[in-house]
């Protein structure tokens, strides 16, 4: 398999938490690293430059839907996924696998792979393993990921059981059919909320030696102690020498407590999701800035914080903007809250570099208590 | 009345176009000038600074929006609209006559002010030249409008003929209510389609001896030919060493055959209005993005175009954020246009610069005929 593009060092551990760098053909990113999301080839609001100034080194992008809408056609036409979006660093691909999983019932699943509707044209469509590994080479991110089938929750076990085996059937063509040497492949960890479907899944991926590994089916809707038991039954076994992502994760204190089990890289879209309706992410806590509080506020969201919003606007003048609907509004909040994921990001690294992140991580959740 | 921190310079004279400079509180900008409109403190999609990217040195906000909402009271605490919005510029707040001209039959004019609904929480409120001042004031635009009754079109010679009558009596008020001497306040001719009015008006205001005179009430729904004879029968009247504004207006067309007549500063929503629905203007015309054939089209918008959307993107993914919906397709065709709208503005004073701004006139209508 060609995984050499794609190199991992661990500079420095803390408990399980470690700080380390991922290199790329487009560049290097440290981790534990945040990826914002750019579903169909921009980070809802932003631009490519304004993404990389809130500390962002790689993004992600959605094979599902720049499948169904530019298509992989015109982009591997423009150059690929880079310079069509003009982002030259790092990105990462998601195989559809999840956006599939989200179609139900507008899917129907077999071994061979998946048929079903499209959320933009209602059209019948076919991803097989091979068919998205050519997706994925067409539009020529950096990292890759394997074509799996998204176990639900809640769900039995016989569903898991098969669902792992069908992931693992999958990755091993994923394999096979990836011909690119410049894009890294990653493997993703199935097996449901159940400790020894997840531990059978990552060892039937482990012989194949990917260059990094997911774990995916997790924070869709089961409680949170069951998702970290799944995080632990697989932090002795994957190995400890390649990134580890989890995917469509998450929130600050989610990071703490998957960046504690051994966790390299996230990706979520809260950050730009919540921006759109008024929610600024802040040390503090968090402002709904539509909020009248806010109404005379000549405070900056954070006065700590580095970022184009902070440095040049009142909180007064963005909850006008959120008032009148104005685009303006979502571009200073994303920025905001994305630069809140980079700084937290950088926070941890730091924690792990001084030895400190196990303190860091109870004092947070002394701060913030659990729900 | 307090205009002296207005400055008009006329450095060139081409016919009766003529380039110049205004000079305000907040900078000088160079005439003929276009106005990108920032409805509610935010040229739409923009930031301050991409404003001036694309050449723009003044920009107008509308009185009648920022009383309604955040409120003039919020503005002025938060130390003003330059301050607020971050745009440290010139800049010009209409009065709110046009806003409440497009109001009707929302609205009541009688001779001391007109009451009207809100469009935003159908309150009702009631304008009156004082508190318009008061209103301009507070924002604390450079160039302020008079208040003024927008005459409708069609309409009768008699409610025209009223129509002066109460703009030239609501402009001395304007000007023994303004209260400010760090800002230029400008009188408005109405008159409707009919010449003799709008003399009458322009007589009624040159006493006043404003810093500079606005044409209002035209281009709403009048054969163009009827708006150049209204604008022909003001321009050996208005005097020719204080700037003339054409409110509301336009394209470049009209700019030609405005600038033609002796008009130096315009201002419209146009190109920002029409980049979000898709249209991009060039030297060449107008292209759709949305449609299908610029689907797999390698080229920026204009390739001899400075502005950062076709210094980085081509039209096949400009296309592609529009058919997505996405937020950076209206980032990246404001900018354009405006820095269309901004290029085509300065080829203008450089025609006049030249002495051959007729010429230039000429051939631009032999290129695009007139429909």
């Amino acid at each position: 398999m060609p995984s050499s593009c794609l190199q991992f060092e661990i500079f420095h551990q803390s408990g399980r938490a470690r700080v380390g760098r991922v290199t790329t053909p487009h560049g290097a990113f440290d981790t534990p690293a945040f990826m914002p999301v750019g579903t169909n080839a921009t980070v809802k609001a932003m631009t490519p430059e304004e993404v990389a100034e809130t500390g962002s080194r790689i993004l992600l992008c959605n094979a599902y839907h720049l499948f169904m809408r530019p298509g992989q056609d015109l982009v591997a036409r423009m150059g690929g996924l880079h310079e069509f979006m003009n982002w030259r660093r790092p990105i990462l691909t998601d195989s559809g696998g999840f956006q599939v999983y989200s179609l139900a019932p507008l899917r129907k699943i077999d071994e061979d792979g998946v048929t079903f509707r499209s959320h933009i044209d209602g059209g019948e469509y076919r991803f097989t393993p091979e068919s998205v590994m050519k997706l994925e080479n067409d539009l020529g991110a950096d990292i890759i990921m394997c074509f799996d089938e998204c176990t639900p929750y809640p769900v039995t076990r016989e569903y898991a059981e098969r669902s792992v085996q069908i992931t693992s059937g999958w990755a091993r063509r994923c394999v096979a059919a990836h011909a690119r040497e410049d894009q890294a492949l990653f493997g993703i960890v199935q097996g449901g909320v159940f400790p020894d479907l997840r531990e059978r899944s990552a060892l039937d991926l482990i012989p194949l030696d990917f260059p990094g590994y997911a774990i995916g089916g997790l924070m869709i809707g089961e409680d949170k102690d069951l998702t970290w038991r799944m995080v632990d039954s697989l932090s002795g076994l994957l190995p400890r020498e390649k990134p580890r992502y989890l995917m469509g994760v998450g929130t600050p204190e989610d990071f703490l407590d998957a960046v504690a089990r051994g966790v390299d890289m996230f990706d979520c879209v809260i950050p730009t999701r919540m921006a759109r309706t008024s929610h600024l992410l802040t040390w503090g806590g968090r402002l709904t800035l539509k909020q009248a509080q806010y109404r005379d506020d000549e405070r900056p969201v954070d006065e700590n914080c580095p970022c184009y919003c902070c440095r040049h606007y009142s909180r007064a003048y963005l909850r006008h903007l959120f008032q009148a609907g104005e685009i303006l509004a979502s571009r200073l909040a994303s920025q905001h809250n994305i630069t809140f994921y980079q700084q937290f990001m950088g926070r941890c690294r730091e924690e792990i570099r001084q030895g400190t992140f196990d303190a860091f991580h109870r004092q947070w959740f002394a701060d913030h208590p659990r729900p």
